[in-house]
């Protein structure tokens, strides 16, 4: 992998990373000084569809590059841009998202600007707790609450069930209280944000069956445990999101109860009926339980998504103020047969909860190919596996493995990947995303979906994985859980009670966890910097997160490694911040090798430029002497 | 490029090119039968944006090819589907329109099949004849027309004056009954679709900024010329169809004088305005003479595009009954800052001449990334240049050529292609085509908007690009007068008056033209057919076009070329159809050769395949003896 020309979203090479419409920002694109003779650089944008070109201007040479300007105007909410580089000679050159090509290139790869109501600020830096209330913590209140007819108790030292009729009523009974009181352990690993899977009231142990969204469950505290639980994580500096299901309910939910074989009633056009008794019904995947939201309803919209009485309003503000939702199932919802409100539904809910609370997150499930409904108008990152789950699992998996279920492995298995094989997945499924939605994917390892990455990893390989989800571009998350080293060989098997007791037994584990969790936060450039790739080969993958003050330079291996790489592919000498991957210069190359599958993030110093320069006023630097 | 598994949106490998919502289709997936053990073949399918995998069976073995079938249901509109080829050991490859992938692959390069009304029958074996009535043939009647101020009469034989501000105005007369005058041109030419450039009265030659929808041009002989002329033609076998501008009028036409300068006037919501007085207004691409229209406006869709009283409902119906629209600058139509209108528009457009005359086309022009528009819902095929004319100069052009204004080449410049950069960019730019929009796009080497290919064609290679425009999918489109080996520098100077009085000159040039086309008219293979491509080198490109009942081994080479070919990458010994490419069969190979430029077309079986089974009903055959 040589030097290349590289653009990204990040602020080295955007002006603006949230401009309105019209406004002009200035782009800039970094291309290896020894790269050939470049003649001259534009910005191809494609306002209305079509192409518009700008000239670029070279204002700075640093470090072995120089960097070419230009100016563009953002003339929809979606703006499209890519980079035409003309050699001496006439050759031309096209660079896009997924890299550089001397054929045209399609409008989907094209990098692209939004003018969508940014993202709240603090997401971009946060790190993510995933609990799945009845499991993680149980509080002495548990033992005095009666059980639903549905519920079989389990002691938390059981084993989980997950085949069989029993799994969704197999019953631990943990709690909001019992999450509060666990709230240190969360403060000392370093995660910023808690997402709870659903807290309404439902028929089974996963809540992803409501019965109303009008009450947190009783059996978890209800409402009065989720305010004390939100202050209680706020004052901690923790945000807390909840878990809303915008393709269908339960079918013990209130508004499905009114309306089924009840015609007539106004619940009726919440969901799709088969029959005029309203007996049969359209359901998630045909499974009855999950009666799904017809919503051309404006009265669902109303009572759910739709402004301030709405569902999506009120846990966001006092007295609950949730931080945002993770919403389920976010690719089917609106979609049936030859409807597609998708971006309707979502964009109300956007809307709704901007009114509510700017300051709140928005990620929608999708997990296969998300970006084509994430361009960043409302969903702000996305719960996927496409770009770097399942490729991270198809390296670092023992060969053969099984992954049923919601992972979305084909046929349940888990093929192999290389190196590069999990680069070029990485790429394509992150290529059309627009940069600010890519900073807010969800990098998880393993979810309440999942089997846990634990389970069939290659030996040693856990702390390269959640090294590459605290490292690349997105949220990493934490399934509760997996810092305490658990196993589960399917997503129900996953649901894992946490072992408290074990804490000590755990406690390398949880050590690691915390080191890589503190090595995002307190670097700037983990979160929002530019990401370039420097090596990838079938065992090891190289790159740099970039920003002004400081740079991280990131080696992932999953056996003994040597990789050698020419000095200026970073500028300065790597000083270890993690990990025991030996890096040594001689010779004008920096080496890089370990002595089996290991992590490693090294400081290097920031990318010095000149500021972006007022319209009309760029000047050519003087070249270094 | 060794055989490869294989499928397309033709006959033989989809049991029903336009099903209805709910319609399960067949869908069959062609495998070298040496190419590894296979376990298993899925499809995967993505309703409502969640994938469904679907288990095919084995269905025939013939010629050295395993066929494998499914059956998948069409659950929405758009319906994307893709192969798994699972290995013997595990190893899965997808299949999808872009070709063969041993990682998951994205959405947009998915196989495609589409619920909307399909295209009229005739229109996937029709050639189109591109008519500039200004430059095609001028009456004697239309020397006692007197001519309007803008215009400035030019002699037939006059140089086109294509720089500076005569240009629009240059005035040659040509008419509607000047091109009925030489409708046994066209049949001897064998195309079988007239495409008129705009016929509505204007204030240029080309009369893209019309002044009325409401008749045609006096200048062109008016109404009853057109009625004429659309007579004559489909006499003689010819569909008509014109040419409307949905992006924009001109600045002189009724709608844009009632309501320039006179707030109030009802016509004022069909157009952008920027000042209370109406003085200022969008435009397209700032050209102040072509005022955008504003398709908020319901009046101005009832009036254009909406309705038996539309614009484009009328001229589809008696008297004047042309065959259906070109559609100007679609890409850009109701697309303005933070508006989306387009999808909306073209639907109307179409639902209105489906209501006026089903048996009707309908192209836009998009010429450059047409895919995102065109899913099959209004738009049957495309006037794009990315997939084919671009690709293809780049390919056959001198190196360094120019090539300004509306090719779209960037920086006015053609690049410098091999014959597998030819192959990759077609590849790409038709990937996300439904099959059936994939058929109707214009193969055109050039157009008036664009220079005409033959001026920095290599030496020898017109034949060559020619017969591609006939072989691969798509329309094959003569822009008048290439078949008189005109040339032209740019897209005006491309509107060169016909030289009649030189057709015994052009003689050679017709007679090519002729046979190529006849040999598309005339192999059915050549229209629906499947394509397979078999080697792509440098100078050469072979591909073949296959149907039940005859193949078309197709082979263009730039220079001398020799290729060799295992045998069983086709079925049967080729026939010479044209060309004189040679092809002979030895020790198991073709040889394929070529003395210099050349494009030859063979003839072979074609594929013999059992029925599409019913549901249910799927035998594997017995393999050959």
């Amino acid at each position: 992998m040589s030097l290349a020309p590289h653009h990204d979203g990040s602020p080295l090479y955007v002006s603006e990373a949230a401009p309105a419409l019209g406004d002009r920002v200035r782009v800039r694109v970094r291309i290896p000084s020894d790269f050939g003779p470049v003649a001259t650089v534009h910005t191809r944008s494609n306002p209305d569809h079509e192409p518009r070109f700008q000239v670029a201007t070279k204002v700075a040479i640093a470090d072995g590059w120089d960097w070419w300007e230009a100016e563009i105007e953002i003339e929809n909410p979606v703006h499209r841009y890519r980079f035409l580089l003309t050699l001496e000679g006439g050759k031309s050159l096209w660079l896009n998202a997924t890299g550089l090509h001397s054929i045209e290139t399609v409008d989907v790869e094209d990098f692209r600007l939004v003018t969508w109501a940014a993202p709240p600020e603090w997401a971009t830096s946060t790190v993510m707790y995933q609990i799945f209330p009845d499991r993680f913590a149980r509080s002495a209140a548990a033992d005095a609450r009666e059980l639903p007819e549905w519920a079989t108790p389990a002691k938390w030292t059981d084993d989980v069930i997950y085949i069989g009729a029993d799994t969704p009523r197999q019953f631990y009974g943990g709690d909001l209280l019992g999450i509060e009181e666990h709230l240190d352990h969360l403060i000392s690993l370093g995660v910023t944000m808690i997402y709870l899977t659903p807290v309404f009231p439902a028929q089974s142990n996963h809540r992803y069956d409501a019965l109303s969204f009008d009450e947190v469950d009783p059996l978890l505290g209800g409402n009065e445990a989720l305010v004390s639980l939100v202050e209680a994580a706020h004052e901690r500096g923790l945000r807390v999101i909840g878990d809303l299901t915008s393709n269908h309910s339960g079918d013990a939910h209130e508004w499905f109860r009114a309306s089924h074989l009840s015609p007539g009633a106004p619940e009726s056009e919440f969901y799709y009926w088969l029959d005029a008794e309203q007996a049969h019904y359209v359901s998630w995947l045909g499974v009855p339980s999950l009666p799904k939201f017809n919503w051309n309803s404006y009265e669902l919209r109303r009572r759910f998504i739709h402004g301030h009485d709405s569902v999506v309003s009120r846990w966001l503000r006092p007295p609950f103020s949730l931080d945002g939702w993770r919403v389920d199932v976010s690719n089917m919802t609106g979609r049936y047969q030859e409807q597609d409100l998708n971006q309707q539904v979502r964009r109300i809910i956007r809307d709704t909860m901007v009114d509510a609370n700017p300051d709140t997150i928005l990620l929608g499930e999708s997990t296969n190919d998300a970006a084509p409904d994430f361009d960043g108008d409302s969903w702000h990152g996305a719960m996927t596996y496409a770009n770097f789950t399942r490729p991270l699992w198809a390296w670092l998996s023992e060969p053969g493995s099984p992954a049923p279920g919601g992972i979305g492995m084909a046929l349940g298995r888990v093929p192999t990947y290389t190196g590069q094989e999990f680069y070029q997945a990485h790429e394509r499924f992150t290529a059309a995303f627009p940069w600010r939605v890519r900073l807010h994917n969800m990098n998880a390892l393993d979810t309440h979906d999942t089997p846990r990455f634990r389970t069939h990893a290659l030996p040693g390989t856990v702390p390269v994985a959640f090294g590459l989800a605290v490292t690349l571009p997105g949220i990493p998350v934490v399934f509760a859980g997996d810092e305490f080293g658990l196993t589960g060989v399917d997503g129900e098997h996953s649901r894992t009670p946490i072992p408290w007791g074990q804490t000590d037994a755990a406690a390398e584990t949880i050590t690691e966890y915390t080191e890589l969790i503190h090595l995002r936060t307190g670097h700037p450039a983990l979160n929002g910097g530019g990401v370039r790739w420097l090596h990838v080969g079938e065992d090891v993958l190289v790159f740099v997160r970039e920003a002004a003050e400081e740079s991280v330079l990131v080696v992932a291996a999953r056996a003994a490694v040597e990789v050698t790489l020419a000095t200026d592919a970073v500028a300065g000498s790597p000083a270890t911040l993690y990990g025991s991957v030996t890096a040594s210069t001689s010779a004008g190359r920096l080496h890089l090798s370990t002595s089996g599958p290991a992590f490693g993030a090294f400081a290097l110093p920031g990318v010095s430029l000149p500021d972006f320069a007022d319209p009309g006023t760029i000047l050519a630097l003087d070249p270094p002497a």
